[in-house]
């Protein structure tokens, strides 16, 4: 997988994980001390920074009370997969 | 977060997988291959051995075409936050 897609499933994580909190009106600093992360960490995730693990999707999920189904966008998937297969 | 949560939110992860996997008659060969991982490594993951990150489980997303939110189980997810939230 090269690093173009990754940059962008990563974002696209990070993405729906912040529009969540901001729906729930959340701040970082709540979610990343419940979470355990320090801020930056949660903000880098945030930022499609990391290639998070399935125990950290869950602490975050756990934090923002929403199943991790609801981080993933079905859509995107669609295009994502397109696009992967046409490499 | 307890290992005995843990191993539960791995396994949950796996359980989904290969059920997906052998819904669609695939090999975990076949799987593993399409995902450039080795088998044993693919079966751990199966297994529920193993803190996937975010990328590995878009390869394997991407290999059994199936949307990631299909790996999640929201029903189970509520019984773990619930579990979660009594520790």
């Amino acid at each position: 997988m090269d690093t173009e897609i990754r940059k962008a499933l990563q974002k696209s994580l990070g993405k729906c994980i912040k529009k969540i909190r901001l729906d729930k009106g959340l701040k970082q600093n709540e979610v990343a001390r419940r979470c355990g992360f320090y801020k930056s960490n949660y903000n880098s995730i945030e930022l499609g920074l990391r290639n998070v693990s399935l125990i950290n999707i869950y602490k975050i999920a756990f934090a923002l009370e929403e199943p991790i189904s609801s981080f993933f966008d079905d859509v995107e998937f669609s295009q994502f997969l397109e696009h992967y297969n046409d490499k």
